[in-house]
């Protein structure tokens, strides 16, 4: 009997094993599946983006979109992650924290002993090349390629996830200090973004003949609507790729936070797709518009972002219609100050956000965090506060700054003219997109 | 020795603990992505859908399509679920079994003892939503916003879920009495979103000028082929979250149908490819059209999804070429009937559902389902009939009911007009499409 | 005591059991999205290659497109499978280890018992559709249909799965006599499906208009560059599913490559960001143009594919700027000799490729292959060279035999004349693109 026993214990050590292996593979591989998914956000906000431009200048917002992507992916991995990891404690690196993100440290490459390392730092590059995507939108027709570039990996590589460390870290002091709470990155992705995108934009200044002399405005058409139309949808096919992100894989545990607290992806898949149906009624009743009908979509999904693991459903459905409503009208204020964001990233991104975690302060307020204080209003006004400066202040500086040196617009000739004729080697539609004489059914041969 | 034992037995007791929660997180993570998967049906059926429609409607259809989602959504989390829970025994409510669904039942929102119920509501939603596009499609370019947003939740949030608390429930009766199998659902959402629209067609009449006062038709062709021919591929990626959607994972046991048969994803994978190319194949060799052939991958697909998890591949190949090639002709007989189904939904969705679920009659009879009747011919068509009934009769009457109300279609001068200019803020392409002096390429920088 | 050691004993039996099936069903999962995401390689290459067409010839490219992958579905289970099975030995067939991919055997299709061979089919069908695809778009505008699915069902049935059991096999001889190794398949896939075009191309000669009487070329541009762009982002996104289904899901324990060395999935992933990243921006300093980014990030992942399992990231970033790099000057090389690509698939994938195999060699040599030779650049060497003239010579003779019978090339007058008026039913737009005096934005209901 006691061979028997040590068989059996030999048994069990084998099953323990496997077991800590199989969490550790299905972890990479849940990671591995957020990664891809939200890829589908970068086609997403390159069909859209290239859609929301003027047909003289489609490819060219298309090139910077590409290469703000491009230009992300190394940044992050020389100094992103390392500042995610070293900075949870406000503006003093925490060197030791920080030792596992310096690029040639063992966790920074194929590691046998590390399942970890590379698919949280891929999940996380996408979660900072959407940042980079959000603030792209806005400039777009006008902001020179190399200023664009660099302010694309200042908001990417260093703000956005300076307020990661702060607001989306199982350390980071909003929560330690004060019990902040944001689910789905409502405050350090959307927050940050959109906000650095409003700093940008006042130093930047509206295209060309989109204001009168007496101030009025002019619409400024995208050239091809169903293709921004197509490319919101299909972006939002990518947040189940975002949100997937925000959420750890514990594997033969329950979910939890990136706080801690414990959750369900059942309680995530009720809560998006209720406020993605509430974000796009609500922009439908502001405008009729498809294209703010999807952006509402958007708005809807940031607005009950902070709360997605928390909220009955059908209050997200309500914070939904509230963003769908909020990002249309807050966009048009916007624009009566003078500020042309080409895309509304700012009120989409920027203010449904900032409703999204000041709304969580009222609905989820008492929720515990373990040892941290619990959640409540006071928090969220803190991080709201906090997450609109971060993004602002760097957004403004580094513009004013690209500005003084020439480095931020390009030149007027140009930009009458058009960026395509002028900087890209091919045209967009080069026949045309007439029917060219086979515009009737030919007979089949 | 007594001390070992016990303190395996501790072990395997975690380990047990350790095992059902793997099980639970990654049935979670599976469906997950089904949903994430089936959302990208809707990216495709929004882009084959504007594609489809002439110039002047193309984003009133993409604001049906989108505004049709929407609403399908919160209607489903109020009343459909509960429907599907509660009516397995036909028309009369099982109240202890739909309790579950009442929205502000336990289940109905984040429940950390519960990880099931928000993750398959959010498949099932999808699946509601993938009807009310299914039908959206048919009725372009002159029905009503408003008459088209109730039949939609009409379709979706009624009728086909109670059609799959009858025919894809595992104590639906069509199994418990007759011995009904419908692996890939192609009677409750592909029959009855098709035959649906069908009943609606028939009140609603076609669009002015398909028809000539001598009763031939005329072809009334997609503004942008390329854009609904890409729609419909992109569309059948997010197949693979439909067929995932309609497989029970069970974890640490072989997988089961929704009807309680042991299958295997690689049986589903093998069909589903076979049948998808087969439809492909036939649809090709009738109509030698890019549209169609894609429109026959569809068909394809539906014509072997009853048996996707026993038919020899082979097989599926050859039911898909069926569909493909059913799918056309069956259209060009409504055509000439004066039935005007804008995409060929009724031939696609509707006939070939139907050829499927009864192919399914002669090639998988006799299959073992437990302690109810083995798959039967008998079955199916009585199924066929339930589902081509339940289709049809709520699309008719509901039609008939909202044409006599003058909910469902738009004025005639509208029509003629296009959608777009009366009833939307912008226009599809402000600017035209053509080259505009950027034709030809320009010098590189 | 014994009893409890009796009751103990069976929990460990039903764990044991437990976890074999949680490690079959998980693996199948894993597959079946790695297949799904691949499917968006083809959703991705569709868009790509219609919007690379001139506007004459673009749904002919989409039918061209479809059907090849039709085609690839039913051959690949009729023999490909069993090529891959057969022929790790070289071109002697093992009849015994191909037993299992003979289309009647037990293996192919459903089979309680094999929850593997469907999924890995498919997998591996994917895999081949992508070589058609890639073949697809270089021989755009002037290929006969006929002549063309011939020819891609020999490169994708036959040709490149020969390849792979040589190249992209556990027992392949490369592997085993000489210490190969090509983790993302640059070698069987890339370089097979580029060679093989070039050796086509060799025979099919330049479309009418392309080259002038005194050797000069001109540009034939995509009709929809916008739609190329778009295509080739969302193709990348597939590739996470390409690279996924590179790697081994032994669920108990850690992951390993095709070739039997153990990796993670996360090296997979920082290494996959870094060279796509590394593509883009090499190509964008030579030619500034988006067509070319996008595909630059393909040559990128090319480039380093060899060795995403092993690469520190900031080589493989490298990697990917030479891949970047090479494959536009590569594509002028090759202009300059009269071969006329149409979309650059020689060079991006067949150079870019061939790059990679070889990098390998230098910066991966001295990696263990457990019983067999350590990697080196002699295998590297013998691999691509086996693997060039594997794709080239095949598609040399095989299109020198269909232009001999006349089945490689339209007519003249049809090329002249586009091959949409002549050969398809509709047309991709009929009604062209103009705005149609809905140009401006109508005033809101």
């Amino acid at each position: 009997m006691e061979q028997e026993l040590a068989e059996l214990a030999a048994k069990v050590a084998a099953l323990e094993e496997g077991s800590g292996w199989s969490t550790t593979i299905n972890m990479e591989v849940f990671y591995w599946w957020c990664t891809a998914l939200m890829f589908i956000i970068h086609a997403g906000f390159l069909a859209y983006e290239m859609g929301a431009s003027r047909k003289k200048n489609v490819l060219a917002s298309g090139i910077k979109n590409i290469l703000a992507f491009a230009f992300m992916i190394p940044t992050f991995f020389f100094f992103g992650w390392w500042i995610y990891l070293a900075f949870p404690n406000g503006f003093v690196p925490d060197f030791e924290q920080g030792a596992g993100g310096i690029p040639w440290s063992d966790a920074m490459g194929p590691n046998l002993g590390d399942n970890a390392t590379g698919i949280f730092w891929a999940a996380f590059t996408l979660f900072a090349a959407t940042t980079a995507s959000i603030f792209s939108g806005a400039v777009i027709e006008r902001i020179k390629l190399s200023g664009f570039i660099i302010l694309a990996i200042l908001l990417g590589s260093v703000v956005w996830i300076l307020g990661a460390a702060w607001a989306w870290h199982g350390g980071g002091w909003l929560l330690t200090e004060y019990g902040w709470h944001d689910f789905g990155a409502a405050g350090c992705v959307h927050m940050v973004a959109g906000f650095f995108a409003l700093g940008v934009l006042l130093n930047l200044g509206p295209r060309i003949g989109k204001y009168n002399p007496d101030g009025s405005s002019n619409d400024i058409l995208p050239h091809n609507v169903p293709m921004s139309v197509f490319g919101l949808m299909i972006l939002i096919v990518g947040f189940f790729g975002f949100l997937g992100g925000c959420i750890i894989y514990n594997g033969t545990g329950q979910w939890t936070t990136i706080f801690g607290n414990p959750t369900t992806l059942s309680a995530v898949a009720f809560n998006t797709l209720m406020c993605f149906a509430g974000g796009i009624i609500g922009a439908w009743v502001v405008t009729r518009d498809p294209f703010w009908m999807m952006s509402g979509a958007l708005a809807g999904i940031f607005a009950a972002a902070s709360g997605l693991d928390v909220y009955w459903p059908p209050l997200a459905f309500l914070l939904g219609i509230g963003g769908g409503v909020i990002a249309p009208l807050v966009f048009k204020q916007l624009d009566k100050l003078g500020i042309d964001d080409a895309v509304g990233a700012v009120s989409v991104h920027g203010f449904a956000g900032l409703f999204g975690v000041l709304a969580f302060g009222i609905f989820g307020a008492g929720y515990p965090n373990g040892d941290y204080p619990d959640t409540n209003f006071l928090a969220q006004l803190i991080g709201a506060v906090s997450m609109l400066l971060l993004g602002f202040v760097p957004g403004y500086v580094g513009s004013l700054i690209l500005k003084s040196v020439g480095l931020l617009r390009i030149p007027p000739e140009v930009e009458i003219r058009g960026m395509d004729p002028v900087k890209v080697p091919i045209s967009a539609y080069p026949e045309g997109m007439d029917s060219n004489g086979i515009g009737v059914a030919a007979p089949a041969e």
